[in-house]
């Protein structure tokens, strides 16, 4: 056997530039700066469209006719409801654990109880997918009130997908402006290409494990810091930079020091983040209307600051960058964003599992053995060094 | 932009044969009938070592010394109890789910509870996977308890890892030969190149989230039936053949028919897989001692079948053929099965991904677009098809 030591192998570390899958869900492209769903221009679907349609479109790959999109809204509708040991497992948990652990947890748990997830064909994949994508903002809405020592608000039938979870989270029905902005910033995270978290969501339903335990897979990597929380981090330095004037000085130095600044420059997109545009819109009427006009103004001002410094090497705010401001601006605390994400997200989420799935090859790539062959000798334990 | 449709671009479905890290771990060498853990043959570790020491060479790279080893199953020890809401958890759902969806739910729950688990550094998910090494077998054996109904046995701090997994499982201890087989079997199970269980741990982890999330990922992802499962299957088979005199004209009609015959033929293994060899050896036994030697008698005949047949193609019996009739022969139900292969994989699962995160880069293949680019025109709900 060849000593695999001596042999030298290339390949793309974490897989980068490797195509994992073919889709015709959703497309980046980061040089144009567009994002497409289903051919579809994200400006155009926020603009006229609301998150109801775009999950379905995400997941049907076209837009619902009348009698379609009634059906869908009263799906979900229907299915948004959680059960009391379901909200006593988020009470328990709620105020002790990371909000991700919570609502990791708390989808495994939905899922182990329904029979249906022990070995769903396609056709039961899609019901639980419809389910998960209408309780996902209950769960998360609840978790985000038991976080904060608050009592549950239960769902409002006659409220939207957004709105109901901006009440449910809040305990107030939103404004106009607060409800179009928290539809749309739930539309631009729905879906954005192989992220780790849609990745691990399709890794795991290509075992033809149940569209549950795919949620939860996505959930467990979409916690982690590299993936998820960089709008949390983004938030947090345009409160270190605090107001305006301090901009130009704080900002200048970190880019002295070569410092990240998060909210900053995209892996994707060479130009402005199409998202960042587009919740650019609101962010001052938001934050004035909740009377976080400074943090508006500090934001605005941070941007000037970097791009007239690195505007020329592309990099421009990306959609952390305003979606923390935002959600913090109308009630949320930074330890929930993610978590908003994912209410977002798991349309993405589910669209590109179940496409996946109709057309399954289960992922298995190999790696490299750099290790010893051996085969050693087994030197007891008394011997050992 | 070019319409994507036009294009033509190859890709590894599933990404097989497609680097995805490079490891010192583990290795398979299909062609030589070879399992390798750290340069050391599965033959070897089997006759020689145990579970215990076999999860400290995969954790660490190297056997331990006398101190190293004393200092290991102490730390496993102390870590292997659960509390009572855990063991709540499991009773609650134990009798209704499927067990893998009762483990993926209780590993989760662990880990909110921890808080260590919000931002982990490297030494911290060391700990964090040691934790998830010990009470593995603790969770499983409640969870196989509550399944069937029957009170919980705690665990016994005399007794080694494989013994006391067997213990609180069945509610007797294991004779001698019973124990080394159950321990024989979990270090066959304990790492096996870059499946879809270990992928998933190592993708979760990529993004810096906790070892707790990484392990509910792979649960979840072997969950499905195209992963684990194959030995509930084989035993199946077994069973329906029932005596050896049937299996000659059962399998051959499977056979003339081109059915898919469990625990027989691997992706890798060209030749007998080296852990049906091992396990093999305790089969006629074990199942002799349990009053279950029908069971063997027939699987032996089944495999002469089948070797007469298509031996010469390269199919034999796998590891799942021998595992399910050991497991069930000693008392455990085939549901149980695949929560008893999560038993031994813990170690590969977290030595691969502590292994990927000590020299980490997020996981973030690409998909190749071949839908529509548009930009489509939004078209009002009440003009639509």
């Amino acid at each position: 056997m060849a000593d695999a030591q001596q042999t030298t192998v290339q390949f793309a570390r974490g897989l980068e530039g490797v195509i994992a899958a073919e889709t015709r869900i959703g497309f980046v492209d980061g040089n144009l700066g567009r994002l497409v769903y289903r051919g579809f221009d994200i400006s155009t679907l926020v603009e006229q469209s609301n998150y109801e349609e775009v999950s379905y479109l995400l997941l049907n790959g076209k837009l619902p006719n009348k009698e379609e999109y009634s059906n869908y809204v009263s799906r979900l509708k229907k299915l948004k409801y959680l059960e009391k040991d379901e909200y006593d497992l988020i009470s328990k948990l709620g105020k002790v654990s990371h909000p991700m652990s919570t609502l990791r947890t708390v989808v495994s748990y939905i899922g182990a109880k329904d029979p249906r997830t022990v070995e769903p064909d396609v056709a039961v994949q899609e019901d639980l997918g419809l389910e998960l994508i209408a309780k996902m903002p209950t769960i998360v809405a609840a978790i985000n009130r038991a976080h904060n020592g608050l009592d549950f608000v239960k769902p409002d039938p006659d409220l939207s997908y957004s709105s109901d979870f901006f009440y449910q989270s809040l305990g107030r029905k939103p404004s106009t402006i607060e409800a179009k902005m928290l539809d749309t910033a739930l539309i631009l995270h729905a879906d954005h290409g192989m992220n780790a978290s849609t990745f691990a969501a399709m890794l795991t339903i290509s075992t033809l494990s149940d569209m549950y335990s795919s949620a939860t897979s996505a959930i467990s990597a979409l916690k982690g810091p590299l993936h998820g929380g960089a709008n949390e981090r983004a938030l947090s330095l345009i409160q270190k930079v605090g107001v305006p004037e301090n901009a130009e000085k704080i900002i200048g130095e970190m880019i002295d020091r070569k410092d990240k600044i998060m909210g900053f420059g995209h892996r994707v997109y060479k130009v402005y983040d199409p998202r960042a545009k587009i919740l650019k819109q609101f962010a001052e009427r938001v934050t004035t209307a909740n009377k976080q006009q400074v943090l508006f103004k500090t934001a605005n001002k941070i941007e000037e600051v970097m791009i007239s410094r690195l505007g020329s090497k592309g990099i421009f705010p990306n959609v952390d960058f305003y979606s923390g401001m935002l959600y913090y601006s109308i009630g949320f605390n930074p330890d929930i964003f993610t978590p908003i994400f994912a209410v977002g997200r798991i349309s993405g989420w589910v669209a590109r599992a179940l496409e996946y799935v109709r057309d399954n090859k289960i992922f298995r790539p190999k790696a490299l053995y750099s290790g010893e062959t051996g085969p050693k000798k087994y030197v007891p334990v008394n011997e050992r060094d």
